[in-house]
């Protein structure tokens, strides 16, 4: 069960209210590197989560905190779009710097929410929960919400550079301290687990015997005859896990061109497809 | 440029066709933790590109590789459904075997192609580009690859649990090992650029001193009063990039509850809401 | 900001794990009618909230209700889940059963997730945050409030009738009763602000002498000649607003038929519709 | 079966074409609060009404309204665009006005349709179906068809005050006006069901001694202690239904931390997440 | 403006209810070869259309026609849907019929819709009109509409063979002549516009002396060396505009490897990507 | 099996890079007119392909040639991207210049890529797959492709003329002749089966007698009495396919008005719809 106290983790103040900026902070809130995603990946990967409690308690814990990063950017929306144009001048041509911010505005800012925030990317794309990761395998999970944290921090640095408004730039930089802090404990997590090595490969409950091992170290060469192969640290040494050695194999195929069937007379093909390619080679 | 010989990576073999096993395998083809995903996530990584060339060859190089993965699927789908039912029997309750195997297929393998594979994953859904994950940093995108074949295993390992065919399994044992390579050359990467520690906090290029550094390695407890926080590895101790030290803190407010100016008149606001909650307060 | 007690809101218990009613329950996470539908689209109109400081105190307590109905059904799901068939019968017409069971799963709770829940709808629609009604407007986001909890009410009673489990009935008897008690609250807020009839029409600020009158009140029959038409309550009697009196109108056309210009030459078109109409009439 | 005259319902008049206004329309065409919606709500609640005639024939004879409306506001879309810049200028820097008008514009009016309407909105988001609420429950569609009025008509004044165009205020005047009879029909049918107390809660079919009675009029405070519920009409006094009295309620857990069984072994979880819980407590 | 007459177009006739049934029709509601799609499309075609009058009726009238086929179709999935289970077995692995057939159902059917249609198609994916095609080229929108009806045709074909119901068999029939009928008319409206050869290529309106002429009528082949290239009709002899002769052209990059620009420094990057390729080569 | 020379297909130039051209030809890359769209659609369509191997081998081979498109389109749009604008003007409203072009832009080419190309649309929509068209059934699959290849010059042409970049008119002159040619090439291989006349109505194999003849080349009248039908080419005279004589024929119903059942009891429907309107009729 979750309770409130209405205030924000952090202050929220916007000097001069910027609409554009409002848009570019919806990235922040509704797009795949933002804060809805990561607070309901936490939430469904605790409440899915299998195996020692910790764990659990862990994301539940960083699920609840990120309910307030939203929060917060909704704010911040709400507080840039006031002021915002809501009207286009009768002529834009003879006035072009109104038409210029009101041209770059997220327009369901104006249309849909009367100045607000939207659970949308920066161009208004809204957020599709297909971009929640919760596989049921904790490794998995862990290494996904780093991904999470770091696109996530990428993202806030550049927002940070975007703007010029001190309030903005202060709660962009208590948001990137906390994608510092929340990278660091998911891989703090991963160490917990035994750390990174015992943890591949993802998944490490599977028996790597059944799997075809002379090509899992092995770089396969894509390049076309002549072309140097894209040969570094994951062509040769041991690999990362310690369980073998990588290798630079040349690119072939090991199956023939694949036969399938003539088409069935009631599925709907053409009659020319009516042809057995396997009864005629 | 890009070029193809018509023939399979690995041979694609299916011994006893299953439609429901082909409804499984879509999630490897249109899933998001699939490989249109990854072969259109390594492709943009690489065209978009910055910095040493080496990296940019690499992510090529494994995207032309993963279009070889969905045609190998794309194949296994279209020879399972060889034989599927296409037509309901007329009273399904005298003969529950028949139904309940179309009853359990992806439809549009019967009406929209034809028995052959489509870019959706095992429920249907299409698959949205919108899982490509290509930041422009390097470091971000390395551990997103990483995520992306963990995922890709781990799923892998479960349709290889799903099914006793031994074709099937052989084609899966191959893909699973790939999965491995791909999970440690993306790894061998970051260690090429200097190893995990060195690219923390990602993106590494913005200067930590402008975040807010008392919450960099701050574990905020969001448990309520009389919940034992979730401490661990997360929460006290060294950080996992060895720039600060994990500490336990309580969650509490640092703003106040935000307070937005009331609605314009001409923003479609209810006339009730015309009230201006800072001047009253 | 958010905390957390990491119990349920109200018990969770499955006597008969279903894997079939945990596809079913999905419905009631990430359809339309679902809750994370409604959690998100009362923290944004508590969020984006303009004018009394109390509907947004309301919108955002019941909000934060609304995360524990997420926890409760994706807990749900989860223990439905277990004990779920995880492999194809070599053979499924000899076994019509086991296949009939994991046929009509929802494929993504064994290959994504793990025997847990997601963010999805009761055929593995992902939650699109569109859904999210947020207008700016009290009165409109109080309608679309009880809407919600109206679909949402509607959706729990099937379940509890599709199911004979006793600790699923319970759950859903303690939610369907919280659907009541929210369909209640969003009327009593409109009454808060003046009543139904105050509130119309949404939006009362906008002036109602710059609407065409004339059809304010007009119900127009759009049903060809010779056919009744649709008369009752709405054809005719005062108006529900007290503001007019309705009326039954033929259906006819007060404008002309639309005449487009001509495709400039640049603009893509085929050069056969390069023919100014306007000219020729 | 559907009939047409050619003939607009309302004359589309523009007196000075605004390509960044024929933007803001696509919000009314193809947006949640828009027409298309609408269009489909109604029809497929008609084509699916169950119970007495005269509620199909009202969903029916006003779904075919709609698609005028569509007519209308794609018609003026159109017109709006005629004249539209089709290049960019060699330097932009040098021509700010025109460079501002060409990027506010939805491209895909330029590159996708030479100068005409699409199904998206304001954004460019193409419209999706899952927008259609058609519940078989006919107070909750009538409910949520007010909803969509309403909605509907607050964006439909935005549109009216972002404008000064003579001819598109008096198309604008039309539909707003025809916004509050929709609404007013709506209500008006809810009444010719019984009222809206007679209707709740919805659906009123449900016996509502199978629901948890005891918070089926509570409103329970999910407030942190030491900060003021949020009291009001919500919280005291007798329920809109008139069958119950309101109460204010302190949130508390009635059921306790969940607890999920271990992950089975070949379910693709990691092997640090084998631990049996339950067993260890 | 737009008028009903409330009857079907054809009758709609179901012998025995099949809810498997209704989930397969689906697709001709709301799939991407179903009528919703079509409707739409040429009605958002007639609504921009410029040029000639008569391709705009054309459209408009066979629009009109296309809300009849989503009628009668929605109307085949509520009476298909009649008697539909509604409640799971206690124990489904002691009723594998009764199972099977509410396993394979569209579950929205029953908890969305109350056993009506929905615009999805029969995996249960929401129409979504990015699939409308509305180019403002009558060539390209001409074949864009052969091809609609081709896929339309192709799945109601499939629809026919799929059952054994006299009544839906017949109605069928009925749409399987219409998309005949479409077919040849968008042909005849080709035709009218100077017939195909005359039409290509598409658009016709742009000089192609503009174009890289040499690879005009070039089948460029892009199998490896030593593989036999795809020829036939394609690769050789006079092209189908009688503008040129086909030609069979080995495959090989006009281009260099691209090279892009280093990160710039506040852009988001790692600082290992700061290097600048073009400058060290 | 696929492989790469890493170069590119043609040289691509941007002589002034332009971030706004940049937002344009990402419609090319992930617009439903682009070439992921075509790419995936000819690779579905050869690795399902039935019938004679030379179709097979066509659509791979240009499937192939379309991942080298991309590949051009993406390296154009990150060249149009360097030296784009990061950040906000403090104040927007003292130089129009500089936020019109940062307006204007992608914003995740800013944030989400670090001046990169993205799967998406011009407006940022993202690529959705359901745009694959593979139908199994040659004919239909080869118009599809006319289609596609159609809308794809009319896209590249509007391009063209958008720009006054000679790199950039340059790449696109070669694009739209690649598009001349697979306009041709699709058709040539529609001829290779027997011409378009034989293929019709597609599919051909269905017996035509199945369908209901009367109307298959019956043009139905669908404008309301008074107005003059949208008579042509496709109301009289011989059919396309040579098969029938077009007619015209005037609209009227041949079916009744539906009726449905009334509402089940635990269906969820209101108890004012239990109401049987068949036993009162």
């Amino acid at each position: 069960m979750y309770y409130t106290d209405k205030k924000l983790q952090f202050p929220v103040r916007v000097e001069t209210p910027n609409p554009i900026f409002a848009r570019a902070l919806q990235q922040a809130i509704g797009g795949v590197e933002g804060e809805i995603r990561v607070a309901l990946q936490y939430f469904f990967q605790a409440w899915g989560c299998r195996g020692p409690a910790k764990y659990r308690d862990l994301l539940l814990n960083t699920a609840t905190e990120e309910l307030a990063h939203i929060e917060m950017l909704a704010t911040a929306v709400a507080l840039n779009l006031e002021g915002a144009p809501l009207s286009l001048q009768e002529d834009v041509s003879s006035d072009a710097v109104g038409g210029s911010v009101l041209n770059g505005m997220n327009f369901r800012h104006i249309l849909s929410t009367g100045l607000a925030a939207l659970p949308e990317n920066s161009n208004g794309v809204p957020f599709n929960a297909s971009h929640v990761y919760a596989s049921g395998n904790l490794a998995a999970d862990m290494v996904a919400n780093v991904t999470a944290e770091g696109s996530g921090r990428v993202l806030a640095t550049r927002l940070y550079n975007m703007t010029n408004d001190a309030g903005m730039k202060d709660m962009l930089s208590f948001l990137i301290a906390r994608d510092t802090m929340h990278q660091q404990q998911w891989l703090a997590a991963i160490e917990d687990m035994g750390g990174l090595t015992a943890s591949l490969p993802v998944p490490n409950s599977f028996p790597q015997e059944k799997e075809r091992q002379d090509v899992s170290y092995a770089f396969i060469n894509c390049f076309i005859e002549g072309v140097a192969p894209a040969q570094g640290r994951w062509s040769e040494g041991p690999s990362m896990d310690g369980k073998g050695e990588f290798s630079l194999v040349p690119g072939a195929p090991m199956g023939e061109e694949p036969m399938l069937s003539p088409p069935r007379p009631s599925s709907g093909a053409q009659s020319e497809q009516m042809f057995d390619r396997k009864a005629a080679e």
